[in-house]
């Protein structure tokens, strides 16, 4: 069944070659296009390249760590999984940054060509992120299991299976929050500068910041995304390993730990499926033709899901976890439940931040009276969107933990995890389209190009906030199967220690309640990350961005001629500042989620007892889950209605009045400044709460095993 | 000693009858000055006349459901909470809308003078505050123990007082609430049409919100914020009396349930003697002044606190709680920390939101470049300044419980909430100011008056900030007292339970495991509730001040006269349609936290078992304390930072590159808008967290009541 596994791993490594070639086989356009997507591709690549440069030298420190403190497996694992991390994000943004330029071209024949092969590129990233997050885990578990002989229940398997994790989370961590900074620092600080200062259309080629933001979508939205899901993606897997194999015994065990990568192949074989499926239709709805595609893996993957029940493990086949007996039906349904959990988070992120519904148009409508109650409302808006994904979230819980218990959750978390490469692939033909138009602009292509991009462009900022809704809401229940993973860890140790060992005598039953002042300190420590988190990385945005608008001023003074068009600004500088700026400021919000956990454990444990230490690293975890869960969705949701706000004004606004409000008036102004606060807020500050959840889960994880050692 | 409480409690009467009279000897200024004042005034009384209405009607409804499930002496004890809690804020009210005309007049004389007056207000309603929670409490307990002749640690005792507790909490959220969306949708209605509109300044005579403007000062900051801090005090020194009653037994249990009372009693005499340390120094610094009453009461209260433990407990009396032994000095080491928390955090609050200190200026700095970065700058700020306290009040909790266990936090609380009456007067200082400022603009009085007002005002902004961040930070910390009042009467009704009794067989110590998914549920819940709620009341807030642009813009365009002075604007319909608005808007969010746990509670009892429901209730009151604290901290922090940040400007600010930024500059507009995105996060939305984290604790200790009945 690994063998299997392995291959469809493998068929998401072929279909991404057969892609890139399709994709590459394009044409690229004019010389003038293929010159601006050139300075894109350089700088995406200059900056991608620095950025893991920085990320190795950390990675080389803790990959000896690592080997000091566990063993050379685990040190391997880490590498593995920062490696694929790495590289799932950097053969995205290189096709990205390659397909930008073709959409642009295409769009100038028809929309269906420009949409095919903007969803193309992004496909590839998608199935990527899923192949290569399915093919680590699952050849390392071959490896450790096959060759070097080891037990699959063998606790240096289990090891070095999150040490695996934490490599992806340590790169994610990174990506993401870096990437979100430079994107965010050169969107805000470009459209201050130019918009607001100048009065020049965004993408306008006489600003100098403008190549700066191609750039960062690339290597925000799309390497940073990939490298996102991929850490969710690989450590829900191991996580939900790690469970089986506590949960279970000998062959039961065994072929519990291979289920999830049984439904992870399953569904990149449903996910390529699906994006057969996106085809344009008669009504020329780009986002239908996306949703179908999403829908044929969705229903496809239940299929594939009843097969692997039906075939494998057997309906009514029973099972005992723990306190816990179900069959396999009580599983199949768990996966189920992912699918609609899945499906369910969508369709409310979509409420949320489409033009059409309430929130959106309650937010343009407050741009009427200002910037003051757009902001207002928008934050209204962003606060209340955390309502309905936490009830669907908190119904998943209560209705697979009743299935099959802990391990229904496990499940239930891992099929909708196994349909990243197909919403990962919506989410990375968001750069591709706002690059395509963004060069049709720069190049000067007819004003159809652009009204072909732009409505391309307008869909992938739904699919974009749909995706972080899923990213995050996935993060957060696979946040919960790690914790369950500490605290049944936990339980094992304490049951096999030995006598004057740290795990001696600890009741885990006990051990995490509520009425322990511990556990209150440490919910309200870990509730306290999210939050000075986000603050930093809002604050380092806007530094960024105040930095770029220095850079573009001093450009606009010293050479008067870019204005006039006679001069040609100085894109590599801006990029390069930035590329600076960003690399500084995502190194001390990145080790925050790493230490922390450290620092809670070492400080209760001195000033009580070890009991204490682990009660109150493990109520951090879940103090981060819960406010990082509000923070993150709120974060998200919010700037994707303040930024769909700010374009229900593009084809003009009419009011609760009948006033009609077009662009450059008044309302449109107050609406750009909604935008702008939404920026960081969405791209940058919210989605790094996804990893920085996960990463001080498999923090507290690894330590668990460095203290067993 | 109960006697001595209660002289204690009426002493406070004693001073605010005397203060009363004080204040009301003051010269109340010419004939203009007097008509503007009437006009608050019969505003203000309309508004609270009617909410107070608005509120009965739900009471009486409570008041026979609690008789009809609980008891006589509980329904009784509710009115008592209720009532009480109504009249300080009513009473305080009532001299705030006399005390403003008086401070402006007094202005005119000196800056001494006018401080004199408005402290003196602020002193009424903060002594009041304190007194007549003292009173309210302790009479009731000694009705009970005395006359009717039950024990102390009876059920029906503590039952009615926590119905005594629950009605302080329901009235406190209305008024909160209603309160805040009144005083907010003014402020924003009004500076919207006003100052950004028809381009007059802040109180112009010509704005017809202007007087809605300065009610809402008075039904917000000062009977609003009295309400909440009645019902923390009362609430608090309950639940303290509660765990009390459930650890001690006989004698021990006697002298400890009065100890919070015999805290209060104390307390109520040293902010007596602080308030008379308010003077004006040599250096004629305001916050200097105010500090001076402050550290004076801190001082005095913790010789206090030595003095009662000395001769009344013991220093080295030993007394047992639970699993722990502590001595009378641990007690008083706790109580020492609560001072020493309450002082932590005022300085803090102090750090975020004073204009001198690093957040400020950043916020102001970021002004500079827009609208847009202004906002994201707060918003940084915001979420970082939930980092402090959140330590602070971690590390009193760890601290208190090595010292004495849940008692010594219970105590710590105790302690900081006795301080209540002097902080009030802070508080309450500033809606006084606020009105003064107004007054002497609208009675077209010398600008030196002004100045002198403005120099007040500025330091009630602060005042205003510190106090919420007490507010909070006590609430918090009462919370959970609240909390462990949860458990251990949990704890004590499962040991008491009869056979089939929905109690019977539960295991407390295991029952809050994080490990459960009901747990983890319960925690979810709550953590969305203070978000929810945020949201519903930002946009009311919104809606609101959307109802007041209307309504000027309406004015402004039947008469247009009102600009050239020459025609009268109707202050009264602004007025009125605001109050009808905040008491619409106020209903459905302040039932939320009330039905919250039942809803939680009776979903999870249907679902699963009863041991379930009881422990996914109570993770769902820690759930709202723990995203509850931050949700209040950052948007009462960030509000007084963005609000400081655009005073600021009001001199001329000097930006990094030494350009300065006068009034009226484009960066002075950015602030503005900042400002404005403030107020409800400050005044509406971050208070009302406060109250509904309590409520949501108590209306779960009145259900365990309820279910044992």
């Amino acid at each position: 069944m690994l063998y299997v596994v392995i291959l469809c791993g493998l068929l998401s490594i072929v279909y991404g070659v057969w892609a890139i070639q399709s994709v590459m086989a394009a044409d690229a356009g004019n010389q003038r296009m293929q010159e601006i997507a050139g300075a894109i591709q350089e700088g995406a690549q200059a900056y991608l390249t620095r950025q893991y440069t920085t990320i190795a030298i950390v990675g080389v420190v803790v990959f000896f760590i690592a080997w000091w403190l566990l063993s050379i497996t685990a040190a391997i694992g880490f590498l593995i999984g920062a490696v694929l991390s790495g590289s799932a994000g950097f053969i995205g943004m290189l096709v990205s940054v390659r397909a930008n330029v073709r959409t642009a071209q295409a769009a100038s024949r028809s929309l269906g060509a420009g949409l095919a092969i903007a969803f193309k590129s992004g496909a590839i990233t998608g199935l990527l992120v899923a192949g290569l997050a399915l093919l680590g885990v699952a050849v390392y578990f071959w490896v450790l299991t096959g060759p070097m002989g080891l037990d699959g229940t063998d606790r240096e398997v289990i090891d070095a299976l999150v040490a695996l994790g934490f490599g992806a989370s340590l790169i994610s961590i990174f990506a993401r929050l870096g990437g979100g900074i430079f994107t965010k620092g050169a969107d805000v600080g470009g459209d201050l500068v130019g918009k607001v200062e100048a009065g020049i259309p965004e993408d306008d080629p006489r600003n100098p910041a403008t190549i700066a933001d191609n750039v960062g979508d690339n290597v925000g939205d799309c390497a940073g995304m990939a490298a996102d899901l991929f850490e969710t993606y690989a450590v829900t897997v191991v996580a939900t390993m790690v469970l089986a194999s506590i949960f279970f015994t000998g062959a039961v065990a065994a072929q519990m730990m291979m289920l999830p990568l049984v439904i992870g192949g399953a569904c990149v074989i449903t996910s390529i499926a699906g994006t057969f499926f996106v085809k344009l239709g008669a009504s020329n709805s780009i986002m239908g033709a996306l949703y179908k595609g999403f829908i044929a893996t969705a229903v496809l993957s239940a299929v594939a899901l009843a097969l692997i029940v039906a075939f494998w493990i057997g309906f009514d086949t029973e099972f005992t976890a723990g306190p816990k007996t179900f069959t396999g039906t009580d599983m199949f349904l768990c996966g189920l439940s992912g699918l609609v959990i899945t499906g369910l988070i969508i369709w409310v992120t979509e409420y949320y931040t489409g033009t059409e519904y309430r929130p959106v148009r309650s937010i343009a409508q407050a741009s009427v009276t200002g910037h003051g109650t757009n902001v207002i409302q928008g934050l209204a808006v962003s606060l209340e969107a955390t309502a309905l994904p936490a009830l669907i979230i908190i119904a998943g819980i209560i209705v697979t933990f009743q299935l099959a218990g802990l391990f229904g959750i496990a499940i239930a978390v891992t099929t909708m995890l196994a349909l990243a490469g197909m919403v990962v692939a919506l989410d990375a033909f968001g750069p591709v389209t706002d690059n395509a138009g963004g060069i049709a602009e720069m190049a000067d292509l007819p004003a159809e190009v652009r009204a072909t991009t732009d409505a391309l462009d307008a869909v992938g900022n739904t699919t974009k906030a749909v995706t972080k809704g899923y990213a995050i809401g996935s993060a957060g229940l696979g946040a919960l199967v790690l914790f369950a993973a500490y605290t049944e860890d936990l339980r094992h140790f304490a049951a096999t220690a030995a006598p004057g060992s740290i795990f001696e005598g600890i009741d885990v039953n006990s051990l995490f309640s509520l009425s322990s002042p511990y556990v209150v300190a440490g919910l309200l420590f870990g509730g306290l990350l999210p939050y000075l988190f986000g603050g930093i990385s809002m604050t380092a945005v806007g530094r960024a961005a105040g930095a770029v608008v220095e850079e573009v001023r001093r450009q606009f003074k010293e050479k008067p001629g870019i204005m006039q068009g006679t001069e040609k600004p100085d894109y590599g500088r801006a990029v390069d500042m930035l590329t600076k700026a960003a690399i500084r400021e995502m190194i001390v919000p990145s080790l925050l989620p790493v230490l922390s956990p450290l620092v809670v454990f070492g400080v209760i444990y001195m000033v009580a007892t070890p009991s204490d230490a682990f009660a109150a690293l493990g109520a951090m975890l879940l103090g981060v889950i819960v406010t990082g869960l509000f923070v993150a969705i709120s974060m998200t949701a919010g700037g994707g209605a303040w930024d769909n706000a700010k374009k229900s004004f593009e084809d003009g606004f009419t009011d609760k009045d009948g006033v009609v409000h077009q662009k450059g008036s008044e309302a449109h102004k107050a609406s750009v400044t909604g935008d702008t606060v939404g920026d960081p807020y969405k791209d940058t500050a919210g989605p790094a709460v996804n990893p920085m959840i996960k990463i001080t889960n498999i923090v507290a994880l690894l330590l668990l095993a460095v203290l067993s050692h």
